[in-house]
């Protein structure tokens, strides 16, 4: 691992757990109104709309917008399909910040604490930079810089976003390392040059349901950041 | 102060004491070589060109250029006043980093782990983003992020690079507070409606030459940061 100055990482997932965080911030946003449903597939209805959300963007049909304003318009898709048409705004606004009350994976602050003896640290998540220092805050995330999609102005998996946070560290791609749970994440960091470690989330998506291994040649591959911390230092 | 979410810094000359930073390392990087110049001179001439140098992208005559870009080039424009046409590249671009080596005032440190309690924090500088995280590891500015003119493409004074700051954190301009020790800096946060600290450092280009006090109306005027967050506490 010679050579890795700077740490890249992605977050959502990776780590923080999005999934029992936004059902819980949607029990607690819409239970008191009455409303019951199955959070965590309110939860996983949300989330399914995030792709088809940033390729908008990507592909250049819609003008580059933060994940907040993204979070907002997949809410509304998906707000028929749960009745919660009638749902007042401020409710609404609030609710759409659940993105940004996340609780981190148990190893995240730890082992980040160590990697950041040895390397520069920053997400290089889609999420945009407000949402970002709130997760930071709240989960003691010492990221030296918030880079990724709001400074590139564009979404991953776009080779723009990786390279204009190398750019950003003023370093070369072979010396930053993309460290994600998601594979195609990892694919993508790959194609232009940076390292890559992959972190197995095996519950991301629901008990057995993330991925445990990658399926794409990485330089590295761990079960957690502190097993991270322990490669990395040798 | 009711309202202030987060305070944003000038960076040169508010946190950082970059005269005698910019001579010492001029004088480690030089004199070693058999050169003998008055280095504070020196650090005067270079920091001279600044305005200039950024002057040309704030027209549009260049397209923006981080500003160690701009450093090198403000530092080319000097050399022959002071004899270092010989001097090898691998020296130059070591000098060229002499910005990323400055010592901040003894006051910023705790002040700023004080303000952290009540206010998110981070640089609307000039510098670049790897120049930014370089201050801020040598000096241990706990940043939630860092904003300012690599985030905007474009330099302070221009509106765009304090309203691109207001934005990346999702506030209004009236909850942000511009703390710099250069009134013009604090005056064109203030026509774009964000509120402003001066902070005096009357030692800034030598022994009696800064700002002692502002030249223009400020919401809050001290003279260390320590000072400040007393006044944010209240």
């Amino acid at each position: 691992m010679d050579g890795v100055k700077a740490l890249f990482f992605d977050v959502f997932g990776t780590t923080v757990d999005w999934r029992t965080g936004v059902a819980r911030e949607a029990k607690s946003n819409l239970e008191p109104l009455g409303y019951s449903l199955d959070w965590l597939e309110f939860a996983d209805a949300w989330r399914a709309e995030y792709q088809p959300g940033m390729e908008e963007v990507r592909s250049g049909k819609i003008p580059f917008a933060r994940l907040d304003v993204i979070h907002r318009r997949m809410l509304e898709r998906i707000r028929p399909k749960f009745g919660l048409q009638k749902v007042d705004e401020a409710v609404l606004q609030n609710l759409n910040l659940a993105w940004h009350r996340l609780d981190a994976w148990k190893d995240v602050p730890p082992g980040l604490h160590r990697l950041r003896q040895k390397c520069l640290l920053a997400p290089v998540s889609n999420g945009n930079i407000s949402l970002m220092v709130d997760l930071a805050r709240r989960n003691d995330f010492p990221w030296d810089a918030i880079l990724g999609a709001e400074l590139a102005g564009d979404y991953k998996p776009k080779p723009r976003v990786y390279l204009v946070a190398v750019e950003a560290f003023s370093l070369e791609p072979g010396n930053c390392m993309m460290v994600a749970a998601h594979s195609s994440d990892l694919q993508a960091a790959a194609n232009v040059g940076l390292r890559t470690a992959h972190v197995a989330r095996p519950n991301e998506h629901g008990p057995g349901k993330g991925e445990s291994k990658p399926t794409v040649p990485v330089d590295v591959s761990v079960r957690s950041f502190e097993e991270l911390a322990d490669v990395l230092a040798k």
